[in-house]
């Protein structure tokens, strides 16, 4: 028998605070109530999704619908619209928004106040990123990773999608300080995206290949994949420990686990069993 | 005879707005008062400061000279304390700072009572700087260019000495970025110092050798000349016509001219006159 594989599996991988504290409000709303409904999936992981479902929490993509008892507005958060329709709503509305999405629209209404033109850096089709335009107004501009920097007015305000690496603002604040008189950056990157995408740089370097645990649909979980393949090392980016294949592993005596903000335990404990019992059998 | 030295002089080169104000405020209070003295060197350029003295107006170091009858601020300002110290003065003062020098003391400040850690980038050896600290604060700190990142507080203000490479400033931001919630950023830089690097830049890259001409103590033009020796162009930094030796023009064919903010037009012209002159005679 060849050795066993060892594992390492990050401390910081799954759930981060804004998705714990988004999910436990759902479970504990299906306790209290009947009826229960978030709107779009709370968070970009089909597996929680399907395990809400059973609790009779399930995704709904219209608030008018008459079922509705209770609302969940999901961590990524809605645009200001939607907010104040949501206000004339009679149903009960639980606002499960990550409290770091919320500074962020914040900061972003702030600017546009301020008079600046705000600038968010991010991906535009990313409901956080819908949301954060609404409260920065009309004239915003959203620039993604591979953007050209576009013309700026003098006076620039910055926010940012709070799971973006901080190279894209890196790029963005060192490219457009020579065009622009005034720059006010609110750095919204969450302290948790940074350290994760650390950790994972550190696992990756010292690993024969890295099991990427996480939604498909997940902004994060997908960018600390890109991020593993862009060092070189044998990436494997899986929703369950089902799509795991016993020849990833030939001549692997070392494996890192990693996984997005979204990710719950049991998947991750689950992708680590699956990859003990192939290292014990091969 | 050889072909003749074919010259090329930046249109930039010489005084900027800041130094031709100052400059001319000096000579108009010569022809006006009698006892007119500039508190230290107007500008920095030796030739200028004599040819003042000619006219009968000196720098001194004391403001509480019993001569001084009139008593003029020079380009790089001065602190705050000292500005109110000659409010208080019975002569007459003229303020010949910079009109851009004294809009980065209003932004250093702004941002102290906006409640940010204000960082200086600049030379802190500097006038200007100096100047920008008392606004600044005492908990302001001064990076200059090789500086390694000091330990940031999470709200971070930045004003620029005026007279800095844009590189310097792109350096910061790009590496503070990562360390701090809030950058706010007052780009400083005076434009015709950016202008004056670009065009002395797209000289040094067609000429065979550059003459930086300008005050050996003149931080902009030193400026200048480093930037020319790091395109490993053969680069003189001159003050005057007299120290140019005929053996630089050897297998020279073609010679650019550039000159620092505080240059006076009449010696980039006798520089190139005396370009001409070796050039006919090789």
């Amino acid at each position: 028998m060849a050795d066993r594989i060892k594992i390492v599996t990050a401390t910081r991988a799954g759930f981060c605070f804004g998705v714990k504290r988004a999910v436990d409000i759902a479970f504990d709303a299906a306790k209290k109530s009947r009826h229960v409904y978030t709107l779009g999936p709370i968070i970009h992981n089909p597996q929680v999704i399907e395990k809400l479902r059973s609790e009779g929490v399930a995704p709904i993509q219209s608030i008018d619908n008459r079922k509705i008892k209770t609302l969940i507005v999901r961590t990524h958060g809605v645009t200001n619209e939607m907010s104040a329709r949501l206000g004339n709503k009679s149903y009960n509305v639980i606002d499960a928004t990550c409290p770091f999405v919320k500074k962020a629209q914040r900061f972003a209404g702030l600017l546009r106040k301020e008079g600046y033109q705000v600038v968010i850096i991010g991906d535009r089709e990313h409901p956080e990123v819908m949301g954060l335009m609404s409260y920065a107004g009309p004239d915003c501009i959203v620039i993604s990773k591979e953007d050209p920097l576009p013309k700026l007015r003098s006076r620039v305000g910055v926010v940012v999608q709070t799971t973006q690496p901080i190279s894209v603002l890196k790029r963005f604040v060192g490219e457009s300080i020579d065009q622009v008189k005034e720059l006010k950056v609110f750095n919204t990157i969450c302290n948790s995206t940074a350290l994760r995408l650390k950790e994972t740089k550190r696992i990756a370097k010292g690993v024969d290949a890295v099991l990427v645990v996480g939604g498909k649909n997940s902004a994060n979980t997908t960018q600390l994949a890109k991020f593993c393949i862009s060092m070189s090392v044998p990436t494997y980016h899986i929703e369950t420990a089902k799509e795991i294949r016993k020849e990833w592993f030939k001549d692997v005596k070392k494996v890192g686990i990693t996984a997005g903000a979204s990710t719950p335990d049991w998947i991750i404990e689950e992708v680590a069993d699956r990859i003990r019992y192939i290292g014990g059998r091969s």
